[in-house]
């Protein structure tokens, strides 16, 4: 089984506006939209709609369960979140407008985790994960789950032997590489960030290999890097129509793991999960992408090897 | 008993943010309020905050009615709105940042009310409105409510006796002035638009005044002209530390009523609406004043009979 860990979902409010939005004016809204934002839910649509099983794990308010739970179950993602009582999962307004590519994002800062809740998720992990399972941990940490606790909770998916998937930031992703996670995706700045020494860049990927078994770094516009086996792949992703690019990398991690879960090579892992992200890209809203677009796109992934 | 209807709320979702929001970042919101929208719901918080029973009408979606009357109970607010079924009603998100007097408003558009609610809420107002009543008619018209339904809307309750006072604007503004309610209160700019012939302002307000007992003309911050038994009394407000004027005009309409309904004279009935309008400015919501302020503030407000 494929499990996903949201540690501070989010309730995504999608405001379409037929015009940009002005600051200090009255702004017509002509559509409303409802997504699951946090990453590693993103990461559960995608593998979900790659035919692949996986539950989405972490951390939901009761205050506002029905609503969570309802946009789980309307992007089809099967989940058994933690309940945190007398709490809301935060909600987050995302403001497109149609004409152009960017998003506004206004984000509520999320949950509390009291202890005894971290530590009942933690023992959850315990007696459900088992060596035939992936792991995918995204997205920021609430108030309350400290980076100890990341730590305590990494160090149990490695007890249990199960594939471990970081899509991490900062101190959270320093962590993940410490302690020789499975995968990790840092961008050009978290990689500048890591490489502390100043490496050659591909070199210091290579180093990282060593220990983590896929390293992807994506470069923005330039495409990305895969590292696997000691072998570097150059990642050039399809020409698109950019909507928004929100989710692309969300959306590539899901299907990576999808890919890897199937037993794909490294190449078509690679191109499954570039072509998922191009599809995204050409989607106004934070995780749709199309399987027929998918198929198309596939052929025009770029991968060399260097 | 006072009536105000709102024939399109709203219901209002203040954002707060630390910093100035900017377009196509993440921007972090510290706080999050509720309040309701629609302009007759605010006459009815500031009626009654000033101690004066009245009730609002108007039409909700039966979809989110739970959270649309919880919003109306926390602002004190007594009502009786015809319940559309199928339908929400909109939801409005509101920006403010700590360290700017400028909010950035996003509207749905809200309901669409079907030929039958109309015809039911027409016939509530026929069976409850009577001569001894104030009516405050605030706001713009939702889909299904047209121009011909608020003609027929104001002559029911003109063969009612009660007293009608609309804060409209635009064509419905025009169709109030027509049908001789008995209190508006036009901007600058509508004014120009009523004062076709472009008569000399003063001259205008006093010939508006022949066949509607109160016009009120707001100035923006020269203040306002009230025109009351052909007398023209300028109004200078309190100067106070505006944080959010959003709101203010509402306000200062319910709290007009309030004192008319009081039985104050013209300068009292000024004073007092002026007042709570000042106070309103210093807050950061759409609604809120306080009464101790307005005492202070009353001795503050300028009106010279011109």
């Amino acid at each position: 089984m494929i499990y996903t860990i949201t540690l501070n979902p989010a309730i995504d409010r999608l405001l379409y506006l037929e015009e940009v939005m002005e600051s200090r004016k009255t702004n017509r809204i002509i559509d409303v939209a409802y997504d699951i934002g946090g990453k590693g839910t993103h990461g559960s649509y995608t593998i979900s709609k790659l035919g692949v099983d996986n539950v989405a794990l972490g951390f939901m308010g009761d205050l506002n369960a029905d609503k969570f739970q309802q946009v789980l179950t309307s992007k089809k993602i099967t989940h058994d979140f933690c309940l945190v009582k007398g709490q809301a999962t935060r909600e987050c307004y995302i403001v497109i407008d149609r004409n152009t590519s960017g998003t506004t994002m206004l984000t509520e800062k999320g949950l509390t985790i009291p202890r005894h809740s971290v530590e009942r998720f933690l023992d959850m992990l315990k007696t459900r994960v088992n060596s035939n399972d992936m792991v995918l941990i995204a997205g920021s940490l609430p108030t309350g789950f400290e980076l100890p606790d990341l730590e305590k909770m990494i160090k149990i998916l490695k007890e249990a032997g199960c594939f471990i998937a970081c899509d991490l930031s900062g101190e959270t992703l320093k962590m993940a590489v410490e302690l020789n996670v499975d995968f990790i995706k840092p961008n050009e700045f978290e990689l500048t960030d890591l490489n502390e020494d100043g490496k050659d860049q591909i070199d210091f990927l290579r180093s990282l290999n060593n220990k983590i078994k896929y390293v992807v770094a994506s470069l923005g516009e330039d495409g990305s890097y895969c590292i696997y086996n000691q072998e570097v792949y150059k990642v050039i992703p399809p020409k698109v129509k950019e909507l928004n690019d929100t989710g692309a990398g969300d959306c590539f991690v899901g299907a990576f793991l999808a890919g890897v879960s199937k037993g794909y090579s490294i190449k078509e892992t690679i191109r499954l999960a570039s072509a998922c992200a191009a599809s995204k890209v050409t989607h106004s809203d934070s995780s749709t992408f199309d399987l027929e677009d998918v198929e198309k796109l596939k052929t025009q992934v770029e991968i060399n090897r260097i």
